[in-house]
């Protein structure tokens, strides 16, 4: 009889996004001459850099000639891609081509290297967190049950006010890691000190850390790491994930990659030493066909002088957004975080979540993301997103100005 | 400590492949002057049909402006896509466009699918096969050890001579069981009494088929059944797999989708049912982002008249090649399956696999797969794909019928 894995069942429901859509669906209903803003979205609205959309004309006419045609390649990527994502992105840290690994998106990849270490991995996961973190280790039965909001067997980072959205380190011992700076969804970036404090933690444990590097491309101060690798020793204590989603609005497009040194050893219960990149090689090889053809040549455009500088103008404007929220929350009087070096502004609310969340609807047609969708931690705060356009933006900005306080 | 998924060291290494090079490069060396005419790979030449490639420049070009760009899309694929599929494919079967999930391939689909059972299943799998069902399921820790050939948990479907290459029903009761018709390597294609004995099978023990139907498109015999959803009953115990790679030249352009009707039930411990595609949709929306929109825009072209056409044509030129290795090994003498409703012709060597590579590869320069690399029931056999060009197909059978014999 063909049985389920049962560990599907420990699953919690996300409504979140189900919820907002239809408490704004509702709002519309009752109000349906008031404009509505989505201000919480994740998503990018600006077109791709036009270097990637002539990158990906360029392939798709290799493809329609059979002199040209591209059938099956590396499932590791084309070298076209990995040698200026090591050059560019990794120059000086020792990085090289062979350790990046091209997927099509870092949700995947993300999702799937768990997959590669024993089921009884102790997990260590920020709170409020990306969802993906946390579903996919309960899909392979690491989480325990869920009992009063939070799962047994993981352990949380709570990322608070109080520690500035850095998690401090923990008193049990985790073997696996979950960071991500700029943060999801607080806006929180990690200064090279604070990633020092967790990549010792890691090499003195053995723990390894999965370093979420996503929103790297927002960062602008020149003193924030915009790399794990950054860190002395990290490269044998952590792998890095990165995407050209929120970089250059690769999010319909789908295209990232995992950086994996040579260096980063993990551990058989004998306690033989193994090569990460081995691992992953192996389940990447068997497990995914490679990323499309035309889409790594519009990936490998952005790494061009062209590319850069128009990577450069739309992140400029994101964080243009980014910056009128942070501004307007703040003269209102709100504590904000990120949106700085951050497409996200996280805001604390003085209310609950969802409250808060209505009531900025019901005022102004202005649509948030409460964050206890996010985790407890989330309790009291809102995310903000940078991702609409310029004019919504602002004027979402002065509607709050106008009707709250 | 980060401890490792200890399955993965019982995973045999595949050497098929970088055998086939090594051999192929060591002959190279030693007659530089000689043709090699690769009749191995499983890869497509001809391009892309001229409405995918037209179809997918209009895409890129939604994508370079921001009124008609596309972000995120749904995971499970876009509805441009759906509806055509479940019309075109599945039209008179009964599958909804609800019921189609669009991927980057049938490589991944293939591979992730048994992520949704019990630690427990028991498989059971061809023999010849295509490694990912072996190896994804020694990955899950379903296998056992690997003794004499063969891992100790599985159940081998052997496909010989004796059953036409059709496996036999088992005699022990596997919970899974994949099934490929027309066959990666063998060719060979199955009926729908035959498949109806496995849909009845599957019923009467609630065992999951999971049926692999890469190749359908290159059936032209009217009797044969494209789809594993022609059999009645189908629905509740049989998940399909489509993929374009081999259909309209998709290989590095990825995209493929699972079948999962409604009606398909698995278990609990407990003994209570579960909905398949409720388990897949939770997996497919918490690890996968959707599959490309350029490239989901390319696929939903080949359903257009013309693209019915393009691809028609693209098969028939292979269906040719088929047909002219078939015929020309026949008349040597050999016997063949696969070739008429199938890309691949499987030929029976009478001698070992890889001494008569090595003996036509010295002869000819003409490189073949050995299919010992298959599986155990591939030794004796070696396979010959049509997707080569036609002049390059019939130089290599010209040569063959020279020096062979």
């Amino acid at each position: 009889m063909i049985k389920i894995n049962e560990n599907y069942k420990k699953l919690q429901a996300s409504y979140l996004f189900v919820e907002i859509s239809k408490r704004v669906s509702e709002f519309q209903k009752k109000n349906p001459d008031k404009e509505i803003i989505r201000m919480g979205i994740g998503d990018v609205t600006l077109p791709l850099p036009a270097v990637c959309t002539s990158a990906m004309h360029k392939a798709v006419d290799d493809l329609a000639n059979a002199k040209t045609f591209k059938g099956y390649g590396p499932e590791q990527g084309y070298d076209f891609l990995r040698e200026p994502i090591a050059e560019n992105d990794f120059k000086s840290l020792g990085v090289s081509a062979d350790e990046i690994f091209v997927s099509d998106g870092a949700k995947c990849d993300t999702a799937n290297i768990q997959e590669l270490f024993s089921q009884d991995t102790v997990i260590a996961l920020p709170d409020p967190v990306y969802p993906v973190y946390s579903d996919t280790n309960v899909m392979a039965g690491r989480s325990g049950n869920f009992i009063n909001g939070r799962y047994e067997n993981f352990i949380y980072l709570d990322s608070t006010e109080k520690n500035n959205f850095i998690p401090d380190l923990p008193s049990k011992k985790p073997d696996l890691i979950y960071l991500c700076f700029p943060n999801n969804p607080t806006g929180a970036t990690a200064a090279k000190d604070q990633l020092k404090k967790w990549v010792d933690y890691a090499k003195e444990n053995k723990a390894l850390i999965l370093f979420d590097a996503a929103y790297e491309a927002f960062i602008r101060d020149a003193s924030l790491p915009k790399s794990i690798f950054e860190i002395a020793g990290a490269k044998e204590v952590a792998v890095e994930f990165r995407s050209f989603s929120k970089t250059a609005g690769f999010t319909g497009v789908r295209c990232g990659f995992i950086a994996i040194s040579k260096e980063c050893k993990v551990w058989d219960k004998e306690g033989n030493s193994h090569s990460l990149h081995a691992l992953w090689n192996r389940r990447h090889s068997t497990k995914f066909n490679g990323a499309s053809y035309p889409i790594q040549k519009g990936a490998a455009a952005i790494y061009t002088p062209e590319g850069k500088k128009e990577v450069k103008d739309m992140i400029d404007y994101y964080l243009t957004n980014a910056k009128v929220i942070r501004e307007s929350m703040e003269k209102l009087g709100y504590k904000c975080t990120g949106g700085d070096n951050s497409p996200y502004v996280w805001v604390k609310t003085g209310k609950p979540s969802w409250d808060f969340f209505d009531f900025l609807l019901d005022k102004t047609g202005v649509v948030c993301t409460p964050g206890a969708g996010f985790g407890a931690c989330g309790e009291g705060y809102v995310r903000f997103s940078a991702f609409n356009s310029k004019e919504k933006t602002e004027a979402a900005m002065a509607k709050v100005a106008e009707f709250v306080k």
